[in-house]
């Protein structure tokens, strides 16, 4: 896994580069020399590349920005300019403005709802926001809807510099001229190529104009250094950031807009670029269309040893070991499906194309995607459609983790315990499963899971490697192998976990889904719904209250006001009925399958029956998805899980309804707690069918 | 106001300056001018004064702290070199001691049971230690009590610096080189004078050895600014300091012990000092043996125009009103003692040993103390004797605040209603009085309420007065008067309040003492100290069986390992029956009384009853105090109120119990709330006396 990781970053390997071809082809054919079926499927996407990068403030001072990271001695890949992608925010708008700069924290909603209370509008200003609280990709997005006309994104020494450690090459933390890049296309929306939304980016598609693309920002956005943006932020004046506004820069924080003016100018390459996705195979004995997918991306934003090669190289290992096992005469009973994505940093653009490309091939065939990405040290992390829950947890019992000598599972168990509070630390210890998260977004399960309805696992080990060098040029093979999981003991217990899953699932009679788990979470997140629900009611009527109380009058200090908030309408009572309905039938509908699923087994079951129960049961997830998907967009279609909209990477479940009580739009909200409502109950026919095939077809004799 | 402040603040005056004494003879005249008689009562106390002060880095890099503040052209009072007290901590010991560096956070005990768990301790080391989370005199103590043999105390600019706002003089926050000087004695244990402790420091008193007097520190200690610092926890080496112990300087904040090594060095002249408290009288026309006595402190760290003159300057205004009024023919019915104290800020010197003096006449003759400090902008505070919650309240109903035109009482109930949580809000809303404080100490209400249990209040405005020059010599006219109340209406303000407060007490017929909110309050502890219990044994219990299921152990990063704590004994239950049934006695006794004390207004009462009545009333605080005092420290008698041990200014309410619970030490905790229980049976008691003084004693003919 070393040499591999070595192999891989030697040089920036984006979209479009040529090391990212050659990695692509050097994948395929180790896959090939474990004796995987292996190719290449190409995409053309659009991917923009700076051309043009200027940030300098004209007012009060003059300072130009550098926007460059220092090559270091130490790191032998850190100066590789000519072939690096230079700092910047892929999906930006072209531009030229000069403005005043505002201050607005981490630019979500709320901060903008302080501004707002303290007479500041961020309208013809551009805006500084500080990476952390939300995906990066919300902060353009709200500064352009409340009228920004450029957005600055700044690494704050609070977040991954010098507060948390000792900063690169000494330590693992962001130097002071370390840039985080990414992309700040709207994915949230819908992720892939902008041009080609639904549909996969062959070379023939069909393809939008870009300004008719609904996900390319419509401002310029620039990432930059904390050196680069404290002299910004000193010659800030006007009003005192609240407290939580900030980092740890040694200056006063203030919101502006006042004497600092910037200049900010940005052009790009918008022709299209090449993708070149691998994918290789492995043959199913029994049930050759029945597919266990797997996949990492290979891309990364410059030498990404970390994100993503660290997650690579074990799914390598996998597949040369599932190869060895081939060679031995095990034959997977279903097809292994590995994937080697391109073009995930910017817009997950190789799952998403491929996805769109197989997606009738998928809905009949696929039966699990498994996902991993970067890869650390400390606990198994793992979300996804909890249908999974019970057998990713089994999964964790069978696999040592290298630094206690306990099961994976025993240690996220004790890190649950751990960091609970009293009811975790219950659950944690009495439980029969472990937890899994909920998928947002942020990595190539999105297109799997969130459109094409494949049940999906998203796993990886973490907790222990911090570091700021997320996306900059030293996320590199000196900086992996001096700070993060030096040894590769975690990649080999990542190719352990993940190997284990991949065999499991390939090899099992009856798919292992579980819906009881999947049941009692859905009953969660209705109880969530309720308590929001109740929440936002509550303050909107404490709010007027206190407005027409005079509460906000009275405390306002006239040589710091804060104006009041503005009245709203009172939250009405919503019709959670449907919902109570069909929780009620999934859970009864999981409790008859539990019963059902154990005899079946324990009396042995015929292949008829099997193949009948396993065609159904792999539909669990497509059972959630709604076809019109979400409000304001459409490409998502699962109806528990979605990023959220205003928080990007985040999950939101049963999003249609939480969003629309989030945003108090309550006639849409009792309209989408109807859908979600329909949507569980799709789910308990499908599980009480499920129970129908294992209860009523006849027993194989012995 | 104004000129008063300007006039006081001329020169340093702390204690044995010139201008102290000065600053004294002015006042006592000013009094006199008024028609009050008015005369200076001296004390000898020990306050030490540094001769030599040297803080230096030794290794890795030489580096000589500077220990200065510069004078500023803006500030004229900022260049007084040669009269003002140098940057130092008051009752720090002599030392000359060369050690390594160890950051201990806060100092608080808990921040030392970190350290132990990450394998550091302070023993031979001198601790650095950041000011706020504890009062500063706790810090050297609990470093001491861990084996330290010297302490830096200095001010990050996160709390009072940079972080806040523009620094002084363009801004009110603290400068680089700014620092908080302040006293270190052992105050929690007593105050005042520490060679005589409980009896007046006349110049004949029987005096301690200064080798026996318990609240003299035991090591080295210097508050430092943030510039001295910096270079100081930059060159720290060792692990990185937790998260919530990080600072805003522009570093990676570290444990240590390293490299970084200093040398302090500090001599003290430890000569007695003479102090000069300010005594004035208007004598009572009814009641000249009840005895109204109000306060503040004159003495400042350096030229003190915030702390204390802010506070010093209304009562003057309120001495010359209430002069003014009696030349207009008003006789107040009691007593009115006004008094200006020395020495407050290195020991409350003044207060104590005035108290301390006079205890069998105040015990005798005292019905109320009412104390001020350093006054702001904002909110009216108070804090007290809870049997003066609903008098104190009243007042505040008839002033009007200066900058709403609400009632100071109605902006003050604004306050809570906005930032409490629901309970807290309900309770402003709807409960005829808003809640005062429970007092701890830091300022000169302590002696009176705690030592001699004289119904004691305490109040002042703020929240709207940030600042960083607290203790500095920048707490200059200059700086009050751009910074803080700089037109003066709060200083109006509170004159109104506290005059009000003092002819009201001072010309009531029965003294308007309530019961029924102190019975709540008692109530109120009595639960919280249930809670508390509760919360440290689940803790106990919890912990131990998480170091049994080797959650520490599984959990524990090995490149950043941090031992599990040590078990601890499970937590017995406790006896709450006999508080419960005392507070049970309590609200009954004030209900009953509630009735008698209107009946009897209503009806009109004869002045026998009334004195009697008076007289007992007046003891309400006295009934609360036990002659044995707290556990460790006999010199603090209220059983109700008290500063914490290992908290400082904060308060302890129930100390004895509550300590003991903190503590663990469960015998101890038994018999605490059996001596509270007996207190607040004192106090029905008291109460239910007082009912039979009003109901049976003849109607007087109207």
């Amino acid at each position: 896994m070393r040499e591999a990781m070595r192999r891989l970053t030697l040089r920036p390997h984006h979209v479009g580069s040529p090391y990212d071809k050659d990695n692509a082809e050097w994948l395929r054919d180790q896959f090939k020399s474990y004796g995987w079926d292996a190719s290449i499927e190409e995409f053309q996407v659009l991917f923009p590349v700076p051309t043009e990068r200027v940030l300098e403030m004209v007012s009060p001072t003059k300072f130009t920005a550098k926007l460059q990271e220092s090559a270091l001695a130490q790191d032998p890949t850190s100066n590789q300019k000519s072939e690096a992608l230079p700092s910047y925010n892929a999906y930006s708008a072209d531009g030229d403005v000069t403005a005043p700069l505002v201050y607005v924290n981490y630019g979500v909603p709320d901060d903008y709802l302080e501004l707002e209370r303290r007479g500041i509008s961020v309208k013809g200003a551009i805006v500084i926001v500080r990476y952390g609280g939300s995906w990066r990709g919300i902060k353009p997005k709200v500064a352009y809807e409340h009228g920004a006309v450029g957005c600055l994104i700044y690494s704050d020494p609070k977040d991954d510099g010098y507060s948390q450690g000792d900063v690169y090459p000494k330590g693992p933390y962001r130097p002071a001229d370390g840039v985080q890049r990414g992309s700040v296309m709207d994915m949230p929306v819908y992720p892939g190529d902008p041009l080609t939304p639904g549909v996969g980016a062959t070379k023939d598609a069909v393809r939008l104009d870009r300004k008719d693309a609904a996900t390319v920002m419509k401002i310029p956005v620039l990432p930059i250094s904390y050196g680069d943006a404290q002299p910004l932020l000193a010659a800030m004046t006007g009003r005192v950031a609240p407290e939580s506004w900030r980092g740890s820069l040694p200056i006063t924080y203030r919101l502006g807009p006042g004497v600092a003016r910037v200049h900010l100018k940005l052009a790009f390459d918008w022709t299209l670029k090449p993708l070149y996705d691998v994918i290789a195979k492995l043959p199913g004995s029994q049930y050759p269309d029945e597919w266990v997918v797997r996949g990492n991306h290979h891309d990364g934003w410059v030498n990404g040893a970390e994100d993503p090669i660290s997650g690579l190289v074990p799914e390598l290992e996998e597949a040369r070991a599932l190869g060895a096992l081939v060679k031995q005469g095990w034959k997977p009973k279903r097809t292994i499906v590995y994937a080697a994505w391109d073009g995930e940093e910017p817009a997950l653009l190789g799952s998403t194309e491929w996805v769109e490309t197989h997606a009738a091939e998928l809905a009949k065939k696929a039966v699990m995607y498994i996902n991993t990405d970067g890869n650390g040290r400390g606990f198994f992390g793992v979300g996804g459609s909890h249908s999974l829950e019970r057998f990713i947890g089994d999964v964790q019992k069978d696999i040592i983790d290298p630094e206690t000598n306990l099961t994976v599972w025993q240690r996220a168990q004790a890190q649950a315990v751990a960091s609970g509070d009293k009811k975790a630390r219950g659950e944690a210890r009495d439980r029969k499963d472990l937890r899994i998260d909920a998928l947002g977004s942020g990595s190539d399960f999105t297109p799997f899971l969130q459109h094409a309805g494949v049940p999906t696992l998203n796993g990886g080990f973490g907790g222990e490697d911090g570091g700021g060098i997320y996306h900059s040029i030293y996320d590199s093979f000196y900086w992996y192998t001096h700070f993060s999981d030096t040894s590769f003991v975690y990649g080999r217990a990542l190719a352990q976990t993940i190997g284990t899953a991949v065999m499991r699932m390939a090899d099992a009679d009856l798919l292992p889904f579980e819906f009881g788990n999947l049941a009692e979470t859905v009953q969660g997140y209705t109880a969530e719904l309720k308590e929001l629900h109740t929440t936002v009611s509550s303050r909107i009527a404490e709010t007027n209250r206190q407005i027409d109380d005079g509460i906000f009058t009275a405390t306002n200090d006239p040589r710091d006001p804060i104006a009041a908030p503005k009245s709203e309408p009172l939250a009405p009572a919503l019709n959670f009925a449907p919902l109570d309905n069909a929780d009620g039938s999934l859970t009864r509908a999981a409790s008859r399958y539990e019963k059902a699923y154990v005899t079946a087994i324990a009396a042995g079951i015929d292949p008829k029956t099997i193949a009948a129960f396993n065609e159904l049961v792999a539909k669990a997830d497509q059972a959630l998805l709604d076809d019109k998907g979400l409000p304001k967009r459409p490409w998502y279609k699962h109806l528990l899980y979605a990023p959220g909209l205003y928080t990007g990477y985040g999950v939101k479940t049963m999003p249609g309804a939480r969003e629309a009580i989030e945003q108090k739009s309550w006639a849409e909200a009792d309209v989408e707690i109807g859908r979600v409502a329909n949507a569980v109950q799709r789910e308990a026919d499908l599980v009480n069918r499920a129970s129908d095939i294992l209860e009523k077809k006849p027993r194989v004799q012995p």
